[in-house]
């Protein structure tokens, strides 16, 4: 295939970038590393039915009152009467088999809902990344990464996963975007130190201060799942 | 220095994302690589007197007929009309010295316009890297770099610029931002090969499409002139 008929690989560094991009005809990836779609892939590993992202705190009541589990964070921390914060660790804990979720996070669910005029929109994390890339390769759809970022920043860690998608997919996309070539330069320059380099970043200095540095470690692992959560009509599901 | 006290560096990879950030009391580090702050910088090494960035043609227009001389481009063009375009070799070919100059550029023009929070605007380039290094180690303020990239988005050599600048300030000041960081990896990893690494990257293939591959390698050079422009009610003077 020539490089100009391969499908193309984007990065979307922050939601508050998402209007400067056409996702019509595109797969988006949603990536909120640490922690919404890392916890995502653990919820669904564990056998839960469905995850609703919804905005506002309001909603994710409103859900509770017909059965669901409510999981959400603020600025990192757990919801005060919520089931679940954001912590993977939250997740595992929970007996959460056959049951319904609903889940508000301060970027991931905000980028979910941006993404809504991309063709199929999935989650992804590093602990579901080799299934994401098999399911990528197999559709040979263009491909926007969306990283939830920080309070709409840019943020490491959700780059540095979009640069691991981006050089897992470059053999048969056109990774010529700009954003896809630093992304993955900079995980080819970091990826045999990848915790280390986290944790230096400002995100791990925001997560060390609220004592949850052990989420980083979990949510870097490569591949451990088997799943691809998809989102469709507003609702997550595998 | 503890690095809380130091100042900080962050970096704003489009003027999309500078409403995010507030630039009270910082310096802000205006970057447009290829090609407006790097010819900007060529023009006052020529001895030009000031420079007047506008958003509109129309404007630039107005100012000719005030005796000013007219430099810009759109899309990378050289507009109809103007005595310059935006390459650097158009401002070494003509002589400038003593004149005032009115510059309409895509992404330039805009990134200095929505600094103007900021305590002090400079402009940046590799061409006057190290005269600007050495200002902003001596005024000791917070350093915010604002890539004016390519149309909103992200592009690769301002990105790059911006980790030079956060590599050569990281003694004295906190490069603890997820977007510094990036940049001060990136840069450290292909400053040993950046032409080839710009010239296969995305800008560079609309540039190869203009025949002006050569500007590319001309504003890579580094710290060929010891000026250092700056921005006040307006006009860049040095």
């Amino acid at each position: 295939m020539n490089e100009s008929e391969r499908p193309g690989v984007e990065v979307v560094f922050s939601p508050a970038l998402l209007p400067l991009y056409n996702l019509t005809g595109k797969t988006a990836v949603v990536i909120d590393i640490l922690r919404a779609t890392s916890s995502m892939c653990v919820a669904f590993d564990k056998g839960i039915r469905s995850i609703v992202p919804v905005t506002h705190v309001e909603e994710a009541l409103t859900y509770r009152k017909s059965g669901f589990k409510t999981a959400g964070e603020r600025d990192g921390q757990k919801l005060e009467g919520f089931d679940l914060g954001n912590s993977p660790f939250d997740f595992i804990q929970q007996e959460l088999k056959g049951s319904d979720l609903v889940m508000t996070t301060t970027n991931g669910t905000k980028a979910i809902q941006l993404s809504s005029n991309a063709s199929k929109i999935y989650i992804g994390s590093f602990l579901n990344l080799e299934a994401l890339l098999d399911r990528l390769r197999a559709e040979v759809q263009p491909v926007v990464a969306v990283c939830a970022g920080w309070k709409e920043k840019f943020n490491l860690e959700d780059s540095l996963f979009a640069g691991a998608l981006a050089s897992g997919l470059s053999e048969a996309f056109s990774t010529s975007d700009d954003s896809a070539i630093a992304c993955m330069t900079l995980w080819d320059s970091v990826k045999h130190m990848l915790p280390e380099y986290i944790k230096k970043a400002s995100h791990a200095q925001r997560f060390e201060r609220l004592g949850i540095e052990k989420d980083i470690d979990f949510c870097l692992q490569q591949s451990i799942y088997n799943i691809v959560p998809e989102v469709k009509e507003g609702v997550i599901r595998i």
